[in-house]
């Protein structure tokens, strides 16, 4: 019987194919649920925003980060750290407004769209993974950040890369006044 | 920035929160959608079967596991492989027939309701972690061991485990002989 090494401190850690399949099925039953891609894309947001709102306490607990000072600390803490826990991939960051408060995230690889091949013609709007743009927001919320997180490019759409646009609404005087 | 040890090594291993936070979503979807508690077992009975069908390649891949040549083994490989590397848990297995074709898998920790408090009243009948049983199932059908697969027990219910059983439908005679 093949066991992997080391399993003993790896009780949180799973193959991340069961998840991926399970996304599919969530996403394939909105589909069935809701006519328009913009409601289903609604509805992933809205799920994933409650997930990153609980998720939250996981993440803090589990990774042991230290407060972020900065909007690109953040970004890339989101990037080098969460990315990697939650879906074992690591994102590109990279900031897209002299203010400061805009980054993307590039992924070369998906792992959430493993087993899609291409979206159907008739579901060409869908953002597939949009709940991972909840799920951001919803977290970043909960640590007193506002911010709009969307798709801007993505493969499954034949755009080159995936790239999710992360905008923090509130400039970083504005978070320092509100903290003291 | 903190990073896990033997991270390159790891590339799909993922923390399993988001996963069940994800399934919890599925699971609050389709008691939207169906006013049963048996439709939304079934749907989700066949929702797992699925996906166990694609599953299948990625553990005989993965796991590097050789064939199984008894039910017993088998339902030894179903708890201490799979359950390991896709759920991060490891269910204690028993034979609950002297045919040696029906088996229990006791989990008792069951991740997938980490995150759950109790079933409400009216979703008395739910069985909320039933896409496990379809995914066995469809896993076992790709590998031609034809089974039923359901919660014998039920911790969310009140019950003192959660009990899976698997009931091969053949006998090893059977497979034998339609395999030679």
């Amino acid at each position: 019987m093949s066991r992997s090494p080391g399993r003993k401190q790896e009780n949180h850690k799973i193959s991340r194919e069961l998840f991926v399949l399970t996304y599919g099925a969530l996403v394939a039953q909105l589909c069935k649920d809701y006519e328009k891609d913009e409601d289903v894309n609604t509805c992933l947001d809205t799920m994933g925003y409650s997930i990153g709102v609980r998720l939250i306490d996981d993440f803090l607990a589990r990774s042991a980060v230290k407060k972020c000072r900065s909007y690109s600390e953040t970004a890339g803490m989101i990037a080098q750290v969460a990315f990697k826990m939650y879906l074992g991939i690591t994102p590109t960051v990279s900031c897209r407004s002299a203010a400061g408060n805009e980054f993307s995230l590039i992924l070369d690889k998906n792992p959430l769209v493993d087993f899609v091949e291409e979206l159907p013609a008739e579901r060409a709007s869908l953002c597939y993974c949009n709940l991972l743009c909840g799920v951001i927001r919803g977290a970043l919320e909960m640590v007193h950040l506002a911010a709009e997180v969307t798709f801007l490019q993505d493969r499954l759409k034949g755009d080159a890369v995936t790239e999710i646009g992360i905008t923090f609404l509130r400039k970083p005087e504005d978070r320092k006044h509100k903290r003291n």
